[in-house]
């Protein structure tokens, strides 16, 4: 009985942090286990985020469902930074 | 100690579906109420909805912070339909 993954992707602009703070505090963590993702320090996962569709940060994978949540800039503004 | 409430406001769209899905399945219940507003069939609760700053549905509503998930539809055409 493992717990199900969710992977949060940002890129430490400001609306990123408050959508942190705001997944890490509601989300159930005895179901889910959740991987924070900094796009900007860890650009070899940017591929990755659009492959599961990711079009902005900060955004919500679970279950191969993207949940892009308001919006701190394009995974384009993430791959020029 | 009564638990925290968040507020999912949305306009029974597909997109909305699929967020509320994701969030009643997401939250810590232990934490938090959730509450559920169609607001296509609640209108009364539009204003309020504005108040919190929500522009557009699904959003979720924490702290008075504001989290549009996706987009389905804008809070002026939940007005208008």
């Amino acid at each position: 009985m493992g717990k199900k993954k969710v992977i949060f992707y940002h890129a430490g602009c400001p609306v990123c942090r408050t959508a942190e703070e705001a997944v890490l505090e509601l989300i159930d963590r005895n179901k889910y286990d959740i991987q924070v993702i900094h796009l900007g320090q860890d650009k070899s996962r940017i591929q990755e985020a659009e492959n599961y569709g990711v079009k902005s940060v900060p955004a919500l994978v679970m279950d191969n469902k993207v949940f892009h949540i308001n919006f701190g800039a394009s995974i384009e503004e993430v791959k020029a930074g």
